[in-house]
């Protein structure tokens, strides 16, 4: 299988490159960004979007500022990276991978003794970031795989693909390297609306590696698990707290329905996605505007006037949750986050 | 509050006419129809939707064949409307209510001595199922109303409102019985992919009633639910059998999440969507086209060539459901439908 990649440092701009995902599927378009506010505008507008990729995104827009940036003085300097460093980080408030990314990267810069090497040093932490991200993604697959029965079909939600990352996915890393391990996997995608990443990005990542994608409307996926033709939910994750998952606004409903009708339902993500000593209340849940439910292209689909809610993500308990699949092994409950994350402290601190 | 009616017999036409449910909210427009292959594409393409509305058009469907219909003997002049019938009652399988307006308007036509009088009977039975739509209506509303708390807020799926019916609505009519009786009612409307009855219709009728209206995506059910802020959820029904209850496709999922967080999850239906002697085994839950999800206005939202699974109808099986109200009370597990079916058979036969 081919391995697409979602963004990269492209030292000819200098600045980064990445897939537009607004887009797609009906272009597929290379942006480019050389400056602080144009990356936090892609967040912002989810071109860059996934939890892992904003990790990624993360890292390279403090390289990236460390770049645009000068100051008269080491201090200035230093004060500018750092100012740039958190209006990026805020640029979105609950994929906790990417103030992760930021802070990484940040940290490497600051324990740099001048400009040039304090430069060098965050764009080469920002590379690793990336790098390791690669491996997360193949790691957490090939556990994944392990899971999986031969012949399956998987409902899946948003898109944990190599969109979502830097390349091959969490969740549909884990059907990748199913299929890469010989094994015949079916996947039903939740088209996710409001924004669609299913319809318009799963089902694009998917049939573009010839795995059998068909998608479906979100609320169609309880009458499919009760007609016993899902095996498994997998889903990926923008940030885990040590009692919830937070993933795209549905998963819950997706959970619930699959511990209804006795399914699976699996979490795939890197540990960076970890946040295990905080605790739901304590995360913020982004609402974006009204315009993306009621608007599509020049369609009206709200009368004037109405009010919506419009929660990007929400929160599924632990006890919904059958296994949590990483990069270091799969967890299960009681999910013994801490544990498992001062087993591997290693990773984070290499 | 101002009673809107859905669709009427417009003699001057002479025909049937009608809000065109594709256009709204951009859009308020009255339809004509002046022969049955034009009913048939307005049901199909959902101009004309909602149970009772189908049962309603099947009526004057009927009385239409009867109008355009000529034929050279009785004989022929029967069996072409008895064909026309036919198609009406084909033209979508899942609301039982077209089939019931189609056969009980059919039956008094065969019952007339001769042409002229069979049209007069066919208008006169359709315009009385018109009226006791309404009626019923109010009646469902008035006892559902009972059901409710003053300061709700209830969550609904789809278009069970004016603009399902003849008028005043099934399940909408229960909000605006209670907001007529004096309560507060606020009102989460899902909207319902793919065609988005919910955004479009529900929250347009509601906000011209001047009724709090608020629209999420269908996925952010399960969320809201688990926040605590739903008191009950209610919906409409295409088709109630002995065992189960047809609507909407997502009316399934609402019904589980409901369960999980002890919400009540009412039905409201008029006896004419009752199918109790048939089982959820012998119904054809309807499968439209690709289209209906995979583009909105000139935007593609899914890659060509990726299939769909588009179910319009799910069921949810009687245990999940906490009270049916129908126009002649409400009834509560365990549903024995035919004892009340029995009871009220003046209804169907007066």
């Amino acid at each position: 299988m081919k391995e697409t990649f979602t963004l990269w440092w492209d030292e000819a701009l200098p600045g980064i490159r990445y897939i537009d995902q607004t887009l797609l599927p009906a272009e597929y378009a290379i942006a480019g960004c050389t400056n602080v506010d144009r990356l936090i505008a892609a967040i912002q507008r989810l071109e860059i979007r996934g939890a892992p990729a904003l990790g990624v995104a993360g890292g390279y827009g403090v390289a990236l500022a460390a770049q645009t940036c000068s100051g008269t003085s080491p201090e200035e300097f230093s004060r500018d990276v750092r100012h740039e460093a958190g209006r990026i980080r805020e640029s979105r408030p609950t994929a906790v991978n990417l103030s992760w990314g930021v802070d990484r990267v940040l940290a490497r810069f600051l324990a740099a003794a001048d400009a040039a090497s304090a430069r060098a040093a965050a764009l080469a932490e920002a590379h690793a970031i990336a790098t390791e991200d690669t491996r997360c993604c193949h790691a957490i697959g090939d556990y994944g795989a392990t899971l999986l029965p031969d012949r399956c079909t998987l409902l899946t939600h948003c898109n944990a693909g190599a969109l979502a990352c830097s390349s091959w996915g969490t969740a549909l890393g884990v059907v990748r390297s199913a299929v890469e391990a010989g094994k015949t996997v079916k996947v039903i995608a939740c088209e996710t609306r409001p924004l669609l990443q299913g319809a318009r990005l799963t089902a694009w990542e998917l049939a573009r590696d010839g795995i059998d994608v068909t998608v479906i409307t979100d609320s169609t996926a309880a009458h499919i698990m009760r007609t016993g033709k899902i095996d498994a939910v997998i889903v990926g994750a923008d940030r885990i707290t040590g009692d919830a998952v937070f993933n795209k606004i549905g998963t819950y409903m997706h959970a619930v329905c699959a511990r209804h009708h006795h399914i699976p339902f699996y979490v795939a993500a890197p540990l960076s996605t970890f946040d295990a000593t905080r605790t739901e209340q304590e995360v913020t849940i982004e609402e974006r505007g009204r315009d993306e439910l009621a608007e599509i292209g020049s369609r009206t689909l709200i009368p004037d006037g109405v009010p919506v809610k419009n929660y990007a993500f929400d929160a599924t308990p632990m006890e919904l949750v059958s296994a949590i699949i990483t990069e270091q092994g799969i967890i299960r409950p009681p999910f013994d986050i801490s544990a498992l994350l001062s087993r591997t402290a290693s990773y984070n601190e290499p």
